[in-house]
C-alpha cells in the first residue's frame, strides 16, 4: 500500500520525483481514448527503471503455448496485448549531455492527470551534470474526438544559459513485450516514409499480421514565434525520426509541439494506411494543438456530464470513485463492437487477451448506467458475434450438438488462457454471459434483444450445462463435477455452489426466452429453431436438469457451501492470518492457497448478489457472516460484491472500508501490484459498489428502485443514470435523498419503497 | 499396435527395410551400458526421418519453467535429458553420391539386436541412384566391461563395382534436442583435438556445466589385410572427424572398426578428461575389436546366469521378457549410486528427470531379486543422499520441522518437473520412497540399514504426512486434500484411498523403525535424534493421525472408494467405449478425463498390492471386480499389478492378458508412442508379473514363499532368485514346480504353503 498521490477531487497528482514510484505513476498516470493508448512514459530519454508501453486496441500476438505435457483440448495460444510503436519521444542532447531524469538534479516536478479535460501534464526544473539548469512543461493527450490523433506539447526553457541543442523527435516500433520469452521481438517493418515534413514507420505484427502505421509531424515556437528548421531524417530498422538542431535562448521557452498519427489496419485497407496517416498527420498539424485540444476536452464535458459522480466531505473518495470512472472511459467508448475491455486496458500489458467475464459481470452494469444503450448492446453483440467460436471451443472439449463454451479470456472468439484449470473448468463464465443478456434486458427493457441476438446464445450455453452436468445414480440428483469457481483458490472441485446455481438459472432463462420469443417474434423464432436445430427433447432435458440438480449445502449453519467437501477444511478466518502472509498469492505456495479456507473473490456471496431477489434476508446474513470472514479479496472484484451486500444488510463500516479498498485500490497500490498496470475492469465495482450499494439502486419489473444511505465519512453524495432515455440524478445527502429526472419522458420511480413520480423541471 | 518384430528367443529381428517404422526400431535396438547408450540410429547418413539420439547418464539441462501464471512453489526448472555428442557416424561417399537408404533402394535388410551378447547387427544391400550396388554388415556395441568405450565394426562390400570412395568418420556434438523449444541448443564447444590417429570434441552443457569429452578413432581392413589411410582432418564448431580417400574393390569387404570414448566430467576432473579419453581410445585400438567383444559379452554372459527367465511353448513370451531384462541390466548397472532408472532409459528423450517413483516402486523388487543386494541398496541410498534436497522442496511449500516432499522428477534432489497437479499434490510418492526401504529389508534382512540411512528418510516422510493432514471437524476425522493419486486421471481429489493408507502405513513404520533402532542401535538412535531434533510429541501425533485417519469407502458396494466424490461419476467399463476412443489421452479432452471414472493405472488396486497382507481374499476381490473394468492401462505401470492381483484371485485369463500387454509393450507398440523411446520403468512390472503374479512370490517372514501356476499358453517357465546370498531357481512345468538351490548355504522356502528345505546339489 502507498500514499504518495496528492488528493484532489479532479486531478491525480505527484509532487516530487521518486524514482522507486516512477512505474506506479507510468501506470496511475496513463491516457487512451478506446482506439490507443499509453503509460505515463516521459518524452524524453529515461535510463532509470521504467516500462515503456503503448498499446493499441485489437492487436495482439498468438503466443504459442509450451508446456511440457501438453493435454487434448489445451489452447493454442496465450493472446499477448503487444506494446505497440512508440511516437512520443522528444530526445533532448545539450552540449553532449542528454537531458535524462535519471542523470539529472530534479526539481520541483509536478505530474498531473487532469481527469476533467483528458490532459496528462508534467513540469519540472532539471540541473544537467554541467550545471544547466532547464525547465520543461509538457502536456500530451490521445484525442477522444480524433481516436487516430495524439498530440504532445512540449515547452522547453534554459534557465542560465543559452546553447546549442539537438532534439530528436521519432517514432519507434522496435519496443519488446515485458512477458517476452527469450526475448522475442513481435514487429517487423513493413515500410518507412520520411521527408522533410513527417515520418512514418508501418509494422506488422507477427503471425497476426496486423499493420500498424504510426507517424508524427510538429511544429516548432521560440519567443512565441513559429520557428522553420530543416530536420535531418534519422532512419532505421523499424525506426524512423527527425533530428533538429535549434538554439536554446536563457530564459526564452522552445516549444515543441508533437502530432502524432496511429492507424491500425482494423480500421483502414492495409494498402491505404500510410495514405490515411499522412492525411491525419496533415490534418492534425493544420488545426493546431489548441485546437485539438479542445476538441478533445469538449469530449470528456459531455462525458463528465452524464457520468459524473459527487462526494462531498471525502476528497480520497472523490478522487478515487473520477479515477475510476475516468479510467473506464478510456478504455472503453462502446463504438466498436469488435473491441472490448481489457483487464489493464491502455496501462499495462500484463494478462493478456481483452475479454474476460468481468465484462459481463462487472462492466456492463456500468456502462448501462452510465452511457446510451448502444454501449452495453455492443458488449453484448461483441460474444454473440463469438457464437461460432465458442461452440467450436466446446467442441474442442469433447461437447456436441452446438454446445457453446464462450472463452475465459479472448481476443477474438477462441480460447487464449492456457491454465486446463481455468479454461475447462471455469467456466461459471459462461453463465455470466447469459446474465449479461437478462441484465441488459431488465435494465433496458429491449426484450427485443432475445430475439434478435440474446436466444442463439442462450440456446448455446443451455446445451453447454446439460452435457456438462452428470447424473449421480448415488446422490439421485445430477451434479457438476470438476469445476473452478469465481474463487479461483480452489481448482477442480465437485459441484461448486454458484456454478450450479448460475446453470440451473440459465436452463430456466433460456426456457423463458424461448417461450418469449416464440410468442411474440415467431418469425425469428422458427428461423432459430431450424438454424439450430432446437429440438422439444432438449427443453425438457433442461427442465429436468433444472428441477433436479444438487446444491451443496450445510443444514446446520444455514448455508450454502461453496463445494462438496468444504468443511473438511480448517475454518480460519482471515484474523487468523499473520500480516506477513498476506498477499496470500505472493507469501503461500500454490498447494497450500488450495487446501486452505481462504477465498479469493466473492463466490457463494457472487450468486446471492446476482440472485439476490431468490433469497431472504436471513440466508444472505448467514452465508454472508460465514463466507465474508474467510475472504482475502485478493481480485480486484472481490470488495464490490461486499459493499453492494454488506449494504443490504446494514453492514455500514464493512460497506465503507470494503468502498475504499475498491475506490483506491491503484491510485494506493493496495497489492502492490499497480506498476504493471491499472486494474480496470475492476473499477466498474467501484461504480457499482456506489450505486449499487450506498444508492441501494436496482431495477425491478422495469423500474428503478433506490434504498440510499449516506456513509458516515461522507456529507453528501450523488450520481446519474441513463435510464430508458430518461436521466436520473440521484442526491443522497444528510438531510434525505433527492431524485431528479434531468431529461426524458416523466416515468416513476422507487424510493425506500415508496413510488415518486418525476418529471423534468419546467424552467 | 504393430506387428512386424520377429519372433525370437533370443533376437530382436527386423527384416525388410519400412521407413514408417524406422523411429520405432530406433527406440526398440537400442543399445546401452548403464553410462551411455542411444538409438539404434544408422552410422551412415540418413535424410528420412529419424531421431537422432545419444545420452550420457547423469547430464541433464534445466530448461527454466516458463508459464504465463506463475504460483508459488512452482519448480524453477524442468530437467531435460540431453541429447549427447554423436559418436555413431561412418559417412559413406562413392562417385559423389552419398550412401543414404532413404535415397538408395534397400534389399535384404536385417536389423537384430543379440540380446544374449548386447550387440546390435545390421546387414542390407544398397543400390545408388547409379546403379552401384553395395553390401553392408555393421555390428555395434557399448561396451558394458568398460562403460567408457563404444565400438562398430562395419563392412562394405562392392557387388558390382570397384571405385574410389571417401569415408568420413567423425564426432559431433552439434545436436538438438526433440523438445528443445525455439530450437535451442544445449552444448557449446569446450576445445578438440585432432591429429592422424583420433579426433576428439569436448563438450559443455549450458547452465550445468557438465564437460564430455567424446573421441574416436579408428582401422582399417580391406581383403583381410590391415590398410593405413591418412586421413584428412574436418573440423567446425563442436565437430570433429577424419575424412579417408578409398579404394573399393568388387567383391572385397572394406572393414572399418571406430572404437569411439564417452567421458564426463561427472566420473574425471575436466582437466584431464582429454587425457583420459586419449587413453580409452588407444587402449581400446590396442586391444581391437574382437577382443572387447569378447569382455563386453561376457558381462552380459554373467547377468543372463544370474537373471534369465525362460518361457517354453510360447517364443512371443520369451522374447518379451528377455527383452524387459536386457532393457534394464542396460540401464542400470547399480554400480554409481548417483545414478538411476529414467523413465526412456537411454532409448530416447521425452519426458525428462532421471528419477521417478517408478524406481522404488517397480524397478527395486527386480534389481532386489536379480542382482546383488548392494544395486538395490544403492538405490535407496540415492534417496537418502538427497534428503536435504527434500526437505527443502518441501520448505518451498510451507512444510516446516524437516518434512521432507522427494520430487516427483528429478536428476539430482530438486524437483523438476512442472506441473501443480503433479508435483504439489502426486504426493503419493512420498509413501513410496519409504515403502522401498521397508521391502528392501523384508527381501534382505538388512534391517541395520534403518540405523545407517532409514531411519532419517522415514522421519523426514512421516513429518511431512503429519503437516499434510488436517484434521476435519465436520468428520472428526483426519483428512488429506487436494492430492493426486497414482491414477493421474484424477487431480486434486480430496481423500485419495491409496495416498491416505500409504502415509497411514508410513507413519506406522516410522514409529516401528524408530523403536527398532533405539533398541538394536541406541548410538545410531541418539544420534539421528540429536540430528533431527526428534520430540516425543511428534511421536504422539503421528500415532494419533494413523488411529483417526478418514478412509472413503462404499459400504453397500464394499469397496473402498478412490477418492471422495468418486461415486458421483458416472459408472462406465472400459467396454462401454468406442474403440475409436482409445487411447483416452490421445483422444479425448483432458476436461472428459478428468470427469470420466476411467482410471490410467492401478490406484485403489495399488495400495491392495502393497499392502496385500492387510485384506483378506474377499475384498481384494471386490475391489478388484470393482476397479479393473474401469482401468485403460494408459500408464505402462498398471498391468502388472493386475496381474499380480488376477493371480492372487485365480483370474487366469484376465492374468495372462495383462502379462503381454506389459511384455510385449514395446515390442509391439500397444500405446503407439514406442518412437519416443521404450518404456523401461515399467519393464521392471513384467518381471514381477512373472514372478510374483504366475510364480507368486512373496516374501514374509524372511522366508521366500511361492504359489505358482502356468498359464495355459505355456509348457514351463523359470526363473532365479538372488536372496539373502543363495541363488534360487524355479521351475514351473505342467508335471509341477521345482525350486532348487543353485548356490549358497541350505535354506527353507514354502512352496504353496510347504515347508522345502533346499540345500545346493552335491555333485
Amino acid at each position: 500500500m502507498k500514499n504518495y498521490i496528492k488528493h484532489h477531487e479532479w486531478q491525480i497528482i505527484e509532487e516530487g520525483f521518486d524514482p522507486h514510484l516512477h512505474r506506479v505513476s507510468e501506470s496511475l498516470f496513463s491516457i487512451g481514448n478506446g482506439r490507443m493508448g499509453q503509460r505515463a512514459n516521459f518524452e524524453e530519454e529515461y535510463s532509470g527503471e521504467m516500462h515503456q508501453g503503448s498499446y493499441v486496441a485489437g492487436v495482439y500476438y498468438p503466443d504459442k503455448t509450451r508446456v511440457g505435457w501438453w493435454k487434448n483440448g489445451y489452447p493454442e495460444y496465450f493472446a499477448k496485448v503487444l506494446n505497440a510503436p512508440n511516437w512520443i519521444g522528444i530526445r533532448v542532447q545539450i552540449n553532449g549531455q542528454s537531458l535524462d531524469l535519471a542523470k539529472c538534479k530534479v526539481e520541483n516536478f509536478r505530474r498531473v492527470l487532469d481527469m476533467k479535460q483528458g490532459v496528462l501534464h508534467r513540469t519540472f526544473v532539471a540541473t544537467l551534470p554541467d550545471g544547466k539548469r532547464v525547465a520543461v512543461d509538457a502536456s500530451r493527450f490521445c484525442s477522444m474526438h480524433n481516436g487516430e490523433i495524439g498530440a504532445i506539447r512540449y515547452a522547453i526553457t534554459p534557465l542560465n544559459f543559452s546553447a546549442a541543442a539537438t532534439l530528436v523527435l521519432d517514432v519507434d516500433a522496435d519496443v519488446v513485450n515485458k512477458d517476452s520469452n527469450y526475448d522475442e521481438k513481435f514487429w517487423n517493418e513493413v515500410s518507412q516514409q520520411a521527408d522533410s515534413s513527417l515520418v512514418m514507420v508501418t509494422a506488422e505484427t507477427r503471425k497476426t499480421l496486423f499493420h500498424v502505421t504510426t507517424g508524427m509531424t510538429w511544429q516548432l515556437e521560440q519567443g512565441g514565434k513559429k520557428m522553420d528548421v530543416s530536420p535531418k531524417v534519422i532512419s532505421r530498422n523499424k525506426y524512423a525520426g527527425h533530428e533538429l538542431a535549434v538554439s536554446l535562448r536563457e530564459n526564452e521557452p522552445l516549444v515543441i509541439v508533437k502530432y502524432a498519427a496511429v492507424l491500425s489496419s482494423e480500421n483502414h485497407p492495409k494498402a491505404t494506411l500510410e495514405q490515411a496517416a499522412r492525411q491525419q498527420l496533415e490534418g492534425a498539424r493544420a488545426q493546431g494543438f489548441d485546437n485539438l485540444l479542445k476538441a478533445h476536452a469538449a469530449v470528456w464535458a459531455h462525458k463528465w456530464e452524464e457520468c459524473d459522480i459527487t462526494i462531498d466531505g471525502d476528497v480520497a473518495a472523490q478522487q478515487g470513485i473520477r479515477f475510476n470512472i475516468f479510467q473506464l472511459m478510456q478504455t472503453y467508448t462502446g463504438d466498436d463492437e469488435r473491441l472490448n475491455i481489457g483487464p489493464k486496458g491502455f496501462t499495462g500489458e500484463k494478462y493478456g487477451g481483452s475479454t474476460y467475464w468481468d465484462t459481463e459481470a462487472y462492466c456492463l452494469p456500468f456502462y448501462l448506467g452510465t452511457s446510451d444503450p448502444k454501449v452495453a448492446r455492443n458488449l453484448l453483440v461483441y460474444r454473440y458475434k463469438h457464437l461460432q467460436r465458442a461452440i467450436e471451443n466446446a467442441g474442442k472439449l469433447g461437447f456436441t450438438n452446438g454446445a457453446a463454451l464462450y472463452p475465459m479470456v479472448t481476443m477474438n472468439g477462441e480460447e487464449c488462457h492456457n491454465e486446463w484449470e481455468i479454461t475447462f473448468e471455469e467456466i461459471h463464465r459462461n453463465g455470466a454471459i447469459a446474465y449479461a443478456i437478462f441484465d441488459y434486458i431488465r435494465y433496458t427493457g429491449d426484450e427485443a434483444y432475445l430475439a434478435e441476438y440474446g436466444l442463439e446464445v442462450l440456446i448455446g450455453i443451455s446445451r453447454f450445462w446439460a452435457q456438462r452436468v452428470n447424473w449421480s445414480a448415488d446422490r439421485k440428483k445430477f451434479v457438476m463435477l470438476g469445476v473452478t469457481g469465481p474463487n479461483e483458490y480452489e481448482n477442480n472441485v465437485n459441484n461448486n455452489w454458484y456454478t450450479n446455481t448460475i446453470a440451473v438459472w440459465t436452463l430456466g432463462y433460456t426456457l423463458y426466452a424461448i417461450d418469449y420469443v416464440k410468442r411474440n417474434h415467431g418469425g425469428n423464432f422458427n428461423l432459430i429453431k431450424t438454424k439450430v436445430h432446437l429440438q422439444d427433447d432438449e427443453l425438457k432435458q433442461w427442465d429436468r436438469i433444472a428441477s433436479n440438480m444438487y446444491f451443496p449445502e450445510d443444514k446446520q449453519r444455514g448455508v450454502f457451501l461453496q463445494q462438496d467437501g468444504f468443511l473438511d477444511k480448517e475454518l480460519l478466518t482471515v484474523n487468523d492470518l499473520k500480516r506477513e502472509d498476506r498477499p496470500l498469492n505472493q507469501k503461500w505456495s500454490w498447494d497450500r492457497i488450495l487446501r486452505s479456507c481462504f477465498i479469493k473473490q466473492a463466490d457463494v456471496l457472487q450468486g446471492l448478489y446476482f440472485f439476490e431477489e431468490n433469497f431472504d434476508r436471513d440466508t444472505i446474513k448467514r452465508n454472508f457472516d460465514f463466507y465474508e470472514p474467510m475472504t482475502v479479496h485478493e481480485s480486484s472484484l472481490s470488495p464490490c460484491v461486499h459493499v453492494i451486500l454488506a449494504s443490504v444488510l446494514g453492514y455500514k463500516e464493512k460497506a465503507y472500508e470494503m468502498y475504499l479498498r475498491t475506490a483506491r485500490l491503484d491510485l494506493d497500490d493496495y497489492n502492490n501490484d499497480t506498476e504493471d498496470g491499472c486494474h480496470i475492469t475492476s473499477m466498474a465495482g467501484t461504480w457499482m459498489s456506489l450505486v449499487k450499494g450506498f444508492g441501494g439502486m436496482r431495477v425491478r419489473n422495469g423500474q428503478l428502485h433506490f434504498h440510499p444511505y449516506l456513509p458516515d465519512q461522507w456529507q453528501s453524495y450523488s450520481f446519474r443514470l441513463e435510464f430508458r432515455g430518461r436521466v436520473v440524478k440521484v442526491n443522497v445527502a444528510k438531510s434525505g435523498t433527492r431524485v431528479v429526472l434531468e431529461s426524458g419522458q416523466p416515468l416513476e420511480v422507487v424510493l425506500n419503497g415508496q413510488s415518486v413520480p418525476l418529471a423534468v423541471a419546467s424552467s
